[in-house]
């Protein structure tokens, strides 16, 4: 059963790439409404797919928000395990779309890469889950395991459907496992488990000034600019040693035991690759932490976005009604998102300069999660990307969020195994994005050998 | 000849209102390059107006940048002044377009104003002149005094092709005086004479840090994020008291002497409506100065945009690759604005943090200007304004920039009075921009009235 579905797999390369790359042509972006129908088209691929293969009950599930795709096949027989896999098929904004070199949109290969939208993050890692349960269906008619599938369309919005509707089918969803391909691995020949996420809080800042645009000539000097108003606020908020200033920020947060700043600092990290690969000459964060574990284990306030005023070709003597701007945190374990939201929230209410009015709108918020590393599933993991990739996987801390990692925890009671098929330069969320096409070719066949192991 | 001339504009209200609605309707909008066609049509427009209503060799004279329009009519005899008429035919942008009652560029008379972009600046003002020569040349056929006309249509953007062109025609320029509506009025019935204008430096900063836009999960809390760095600068480039703290900036500035500061606190000048006019719980400047002061006769600096990052709708979790501000001072006389431009550039580079790059580019500068109140150009101006308008006008320092003000004097040798029609709100650079058409009607005739006056 374990070789007939391997052998399928491999032989079916050129197929799975072709329907990889029609998966990845609708640009489902969820974070702009004009992509909507998109939303719902991929939604609908996304049924005809799992039921192509053999999955039953597939269904797109109408939410507030973005569908929810769920698909099962029960049929494995008493004692073998339910996995749930979970997987997303919304994608990022593609902006700047002038430093794409290929159409997002139209994927294509280059040197061993498949460069588009999604690629990586995660129609693709999404996709791999597919393929192993087709490869399993069309040779022996069954599956090791029993599987459940919930695809969602929000998370890259932090959407708000996903929780309620994991709440409000509890009973369907129930399972021993999640299985989650959404991490990515150190090198393609080392693989990473990833047993700790960050949390997300992420924010809109709108600061109000002047109730219209003012000539700068006229009244610039004696009114208290919002834009200023917002760069001071924002530049008060960490300190010289990179610490964030909002009072209460850090009550929470598990410091790192000796003990794992030790197996951190032995991870495979370079600090000279690590500035290579994001194109800096010198990094910069809280002081008394390495950057592995500033960028993994500590909480970060960043500044995603700002925007007020002129913004277009030449000069024009504003001064602007209005300045933006988009700020999230990564919180780690037993930092509450919403708590953190509340804190930040009066924070910059209380700093804004008095001749401004400051609002603050949540956009997102997502629990951070730590997994247990001695449960059967996570020693399966092990073992059979050990045997794929040719090394044991290193165990890691993520800097991103799953926050359906969390939900699963609290609501269904499982742990989630992050499958991750990713490399660390796959470029998520900006231009080029791209997967490495062997890493989704052992993506399939380290997870059709996952499914045999824990179906053991 | 004075009342034919002021009859005829009388009797021609109407139709001088629609030929002002046909200039209004060609967007013109300098800093855009899509709109270089109608900068093209608006020049051509003027040159056809000009010659139907008699003047001689109007022109549209090509530059690097956008034509300049020029027309003259020398018959006066011998002993007349020569008068040299400057405006602009260029607009600014017109966003935020959501925010206007009516369309920028369909004017539309609502409760005696007319509303549209270039209503008053300076299309308006710059149209009351050619009205006035009509009503002279349609009934004398004569002028009382020889005129010049140099209508520019880069004033928007600061263009540089109008000095050059200035320096070149030196000779075809030659006059005893410059006339410029492009002002206002602190009342309908309340005049105003400028006699200082601020100069203008307008930078742009772009900070580059990562190579690429980065996921803020992954690499924040380890990167200078160029919107950080940004704002920490913009931040610190006024202290607590509203004083810019670029070394140097300040060194040029001729202090305001008792007498003037005498004369500004005698202005009239009512805080509260200068409040309710910008929409403000509050003022907020350098301290020490009357918002008088601070808005007229002391340098300012201004943030007039700020842009980076994601800035559409919803969370995107990015660390972007680049931040970028226009940013602007106003400056006094004798502050030079190459100097200031330089001390900016190498003090925003010396803040800039290392692991960031900050490139400064300048987009517009020009010097102030103070006009000699006691010429016989100058005191015709007083007298007629106080027969048209029943109040002898408030002589005032402007706290907008007319470049070309201090270019008459530097290369013409010539001060500029500044008939300015317009009124305190109405809405420059802002959407809703609109003209007080009584203004319009009353410029006219004290133009008609002040060429006579300047001519006997």
């Amino acid at each position: 059963m374990l070789d007939a579905a391997v052998q399928y797999a491999n032989s079916h390369r050129d197929s799975f790439l072709t329907e990889l790359k029609e998966f990845l042509s609708i640009p489902s972006i969820s974070a702009l409404p004009d992509h909507q129908l998109d939303i719902q088209r991929t939604a609908r691929w996304l049924v005809d797919q799992f039921t192509a293969i053999g999955l039953r009950h597939a269904k797109v599930n109408p939410t507030n928000g973005h569908p929810v795709v769920t698909a099962e096949w029960l049929e494995a027989g008493t004692g073998k395990p339910t996995v749930l896999i979970y997987g997303h098929y919304d994608v990022q904004p593609v902006d700047p779309l002038e430093l794409w070199h290929s159409d997002p949109f139209k994927a294509e290969v280059r040197d061993n890469y498949l460069y588009a939208r999604g690629s990586s993050d995660d129609k693709g890692q999404t996709f791999i889950h597919a393929k192993v349960l087709e490869s399993f269906l069309k040779t022996s008619g069954k599956l090791p395991v029993n599987v459940k599938l919930i695809i969602e369309g929000e998370e890259e919005i932090g959407g708000p459907s996903l929780d309620p509707f994991i709440e409000q089918h509890q009973d369907q969803l129930k399972a021993d496992v999640a299985v989650i391909s959404d991490t990515h691995m150190l090198r393609p020949d080392l693989p990473c488990l990833v047993y700790a996420l960050r949390g997300l809080c992420y924010l809109q800042v709108e600061v109000s000034g002047p109730a219209r645009d003012l000539h700068s000539g006229q009244y610039g000097g004696a009114i208290y600019n919002p834009l200023q108003a917002l760069c001071e606020m924002l530049a008060s908020l960490k300190d010289r040693n990179g610490r964030i200033t909002v009072p209460g920020f850090y009550d929470k947060v598990v410091p790192i035991s000796k003990a794992e700043h030790q197996l951190l600092v032995r991870s495979p990290f370079s600090e000279t690759e690590f500035m290579q690969d994001a194109g800096v000459k010198g990094v910069w964060g809280e002081s008394g932490y390495t950057t592995k574990e500033q960028v993994t284990a500590r909480p970060t306030l960043e500044i995603n976005g700002l925007w007020g005023g002129f913004t277009g070709e030449g000069p024009k003597t504003v001064l602007p009604a209005k300045a933006y701007a988009k700020i999230s945190c990564r919180l780690v374990a037993n930092q509450d998102h919403v708590e953190i939201a509340e804190l930040l929230q009066a924070h910059l209410k209380k700093i804004a300069p008095p001749q401004v009015t400051v609002e603050v709108k949540r956009l997102h918020g997502g629990h951070g999660a730590l997994i247990n590393l001695d449960s059967k599933y996570m020693r399966a993991a092990g073992k059979v990307l050990q045997e794929v990739f040719g090394n044991a996987p290193v165990y890691e801390r993520e800097g991103g969020s799953i926050p359906v990692v969390a939900t699963f925890q609290k609501v269904l009671g499982i742990d989630s195994i992050m499958l991750g098929f990713g490399l660390p330069d796959d470029g998520l969320h900006s231009p080029n994005e791209r997967f490495y096409l062997p890493n989704f070719y052992n993506g399939i066949e380290a997870t059709i050998r996952y499914l045999d192991e824990i179906g053991k």
